[in-house]
């Protein structure tokens, strides 16, 4: 039930960011949540991630689309982690298509108020690793 | 500071492990935390953990050697997500070498006596996503 709620969260974090719903894409994100931009790059705390939002979708000429048909949950007590397949697709300004696909990490903790609320958000997995530290 | 002392933890958690010394490897995981032993296999509880250590270290002829030399840690408050590339080394039954290399993930929360503690550990990474659901 709890691991069901928590994709369901994440299924509509994913729909906002869809949508370009930023202000509901940040009831997802914990006050002190931090998110990881590219490797080296991090906004911290909701209005930081809010703003890269915004420069993200202004960056895919407002086409970015995320979808993660993928999975995996690992819980303990109110904290998970979740291990996703995140597929990006979007329009490029010269018209051409883009597409990525990422294995993304997120932590997330349940608030007892507001559900499951990303902690960390970093799509880019373990690949952090083949970046400079 | 603080990600100094998580990387400390780590290191000592990994020293205790390679000497067989499962008490003080417990130390470092909370009494609710996690452990992937294989895809689809758990370990939940500090009791289910160390008999996992147990049956590993048999596993291995007591010969297992771990080694985290490269890692990234993203923190929001007293959560961690720690990125790891482990190095385990062995030498298996009949006298061959046995290694391998794992971009790991683990979990950890800081407790305020206790310091930072593993919640989850997933030494399989997005590999998971691999492996049946």
């Amino acid at each position: 039930m709890s691991e069901q709620e928590l994709r369901n969260a994440v299924a509509a974090a994913d729909a906002a960011i869809n949508r370009e719903d930023f202000e509901q894409v940040m009831r997802f994100y914990a006050d002190d949540a931090m998110l990881v931009l590219q490797p080296g790059m991090i906004a911290r705390g909701k209005e930081q991630i809010r703003e890269a939002f915004r420069r993200i979708a202004e960056h895919f000429h407002h086409s970015l689309q995320v979808h993660q048909p993928e999975m995996r949950v690992l819980m303990s007590g109110d904290t998970a982690l979740v291990l996703a397949r995140a597929e990006l697709r979007a329009v490029l300004g010269d018209g051409q298509p883009w597409q990525a696909t990422r294995r993304s990490t997120y932590v997330f903790r349940r608030d007892p108020q507001a559900g499951w609320l990303c902690l960390i958000d970093n799509s880019y997995g373990t690949d952090l690793l083949d970046a400079p530290a």
